[in-house]
């Protein structure tokens, strides 16, 4: 474990764990959600919002702070944390992640990652090339190197294994990640596997390049590896094996988790099993609450995903119960729904976020129709205490032994009547 | 004076004062600038943000609040204080101006009230219609009523002096405003003269209707009367003594206010020797600085103004000085410039703003470049403690005697070499 970190596990129920994260800009109590601030801000909050409401570590996005404002101009305010004033844990991405769907997509209207055509061979730098829909490569997949062209300005840019690890070490995260590459389900088995052979020649050179250089900051960092492998289940287990055998901090798991929950559920089942338990385990870009409990049950300590800030802001509140006592489909209200115009309760009674204590449905939908920024603030901040309300009562669940009913209750629904 | 409220004059300086105003939700103390919310919502903000930025009292729109969501949605919730969880003064206008500009050009391409056709006579209602360039009638003024259509959707509405006063009781500001017609710097002497004695008329009708009808909720409101007469000395004179004899509680200077700010000041000279010394002074939709210092030297108490706020959301920032001591133009600089891209400054090393205390000039022209949302938020809050903290300083100078020297300090502008 790097200076100033430690990973204590508490209490367990089965295969699940909560834990205390000592990072060196503070601590994660886990099972914790990470909010996503990708371009170095919570999306619509200060950081004083974002903590009041329970955020204890926020995940920002390489790819989008290499491309703008530039590592070195975060490195020269001292790091993430300062730059975007939110002193508290931060993890960064490799930005292998965008380079494979981002890079590759936005600006080409081939959408995100399930769209982009798999890879074909050929050419010295690639061993495979995403292709936009014109049929332009986009992203040259090379064994040292990958190139891509930016999502702002079209400009084409090289990450490779050591400058991804650099570029998170002058961002100064807490938690960075090994650069992988990331398949879609569209790759076939074949490709899968030379693709997670590959990452994890890359996860060594990450690993090496940390060791040979000093810190950045005045701080450690952890460095997680990634296990890749797809829905595949002998390529994600040898992947799984293959990256808790290194010296990584940390273990993440990513890439294509499969079509459906239970596609990932099983995914879970090969993967954790094989990997070391006294180091943390995150999981990449999942949210949904069945999903984390599931991924609790099976020993995930983090997550990270969007959708609980990007529903808050196309209206998509979280809420467990509808006010019949029934459980919401997808544990969400949409407020900008015309029955909400004069209804002056707030979201939910029982919320101890900002917004119910201060703001009826009704104003809530009024700022949406009315197109006004603070509704995605006021939506955000009850969506985030919303999900860290969760977590507290899933810690705690574990550490007084009820995590089991407690799942059971959540994700149960009433028969259909 | 209504129950609840006191107006006292602390401090002279020439024509110029400094008062508290109390009101039922709180105190202001004059000179003061007044933070438009024009849909119930100090937009990027909470009003915790904007409190803490030094905003003593905000500025709803009538129009826009009875269109969307309603002045019964407002009602219901107890009035807009707790609508929009704001327990500080508020001022709502009559509608009158968004009807006379915003109702009849935007959906039109028309712009805003500059670019609207004079009106021209005719049939039973109207006795002066605002055309759109297509020619199809928006506006209809007649000596009872408005008919206009809503910006929103198109649908036809009415208005009436005694509906706005209705309206603004539902909607419960603290300070209300008479219903007037606001005429254009393109409509002649003949008309604005006529318009102006039409809303003499319209102003005993709202008293009328004030002094007949119980309070909505459960405190008083302040009435004002709006002197009209745009930049016709004898017009505007007139104006204003109509409005000063009437029983209004505080008196407004509305209108088209001439072409240049040198013509706004003459305006002030014919107007305000005319108003009753012991009632409070607004100035509708005026605050730029060299404004605010000639009208508090003529003896306006309080301002309104979009701009702040507006060209907080552009990247303009308020500033008094550049790096090397000088005036800036207009005071103000544009974040968004690219000398800013790594700069690790605050906007202003003396400004008390949460802003200047946490976020570099590099970090907010980040957040400009990315489209990020607490770009609005950042920008807004040191906008409205610029203007806060200059009111502040106003308000010392009076008490203490500098005014004349503080005024000449901010506009005397340093000789060109």
């Amino acid at each position: 474990m790097q200076a100033g970190f430690s990973f204590s596990i508490q209490s367990r129920q089965g295969k699940a764990r909560a834990a205390s994260y000592q990072t060196p800009h503070g601590l994660i109590e886990t099972p914790a959600f990470v909010a996503v601030g990708t371009q170095a801000s919570i999306k619509s909050l200060s950081p004083e919002q974002a903590k009041d409401a329970g955020t204890q570590v926020i995940f920002a996005n390489t790819y989008h702070l290499y491309l703008r404002p530039g590592q070195d101009v975060v490195a020269k305010h001292g790091g993430v944390h300062k730059f975007m004033n939110w002193h508290a844990p931060v993890l960064t991405d490799s930005g292998g992640f965008q380079v494979f769907s981002l890079g590759a997509s936005i600006e080409h209207g081939v959408g995100k990652i399930a769209n982009i055509f798999p890879g074909e061979e050929g050419g010295i730098l690639s061993s495979a090339a995403i292709r936009s829909k014109k049929g332009k490569s986009l992203v040259k997949i090379g064994e040292d190197e990958v190139r891509f062209r930016s999502h702002i300005d079209g400009s084409e840019h090289i990450f490779t294994p050591e400058k991804s690890i650099s570029i998170q070490r002058q961002l100064g995260a807490d938690i960075i990640l090994a650069f992988d590459e990331c398949t879609s389900p569209l790759h076939d088995k074949r490709y899968t596997k030379k693709s997670a052979d590959r990452t994890h020649r890359w996860a060594k050179r990450c690993l090496d390049y940390s060791a040979s250089h000093d810190p950045v900051h005045d701080y450690a960092q952890m460095l997680y590896g990634i296990v890749q492998g797809g829905a595949f289940q002998d390529v994600r287990t040898e992947s799984a094996q293959v990256i808790a055998s290194m010296p990584f901090d940390g273990i993440a798991i990513g890439g294509n988790l499969g079509n459906t929950l239970t596609d990932m559920y099983a995914i879970l089942d090969w993967t954790i099993p094989e990997l070391p338990d006294d180091k943390p385990r995150h999981l990449l870009g999942i949210g949904d609450i069945p999903s984390i409990f599931e991924a609790v049950e099976r020993g995930v300590d983090t997550f990270d995903c969007v959708s609980p800030t990007r529903n808050a802001r196309n209206g998509g509140l979280l809420k467990r119960f509808d006010d019949e006592g029934k459980t919401l489909d997808k544990f969400r209200i949409n407020i900008r729904n015309a029955k909400f115009a004069d209804d002056t309760r707030p979201i939910d009674e029982d919320c101890s976020c900002y917004t119910c204590k201060h703001y009826s449905r009704s104003y809530l939908r009024h700022l949406f129709k009315a197109g006004e920024q603070q509704a995605h603030s006021l939506a955000t901040l009850h969506n985030l205490q919303f999900m860290a309300d969760l977590m507290t009562e899933i810690r705690k669940s574990l550490h007084e032994g009820y995590f089991v009913d407690l799942k059971r209750d959540w994700l149960e629904r009433e028969p259909a009547t």
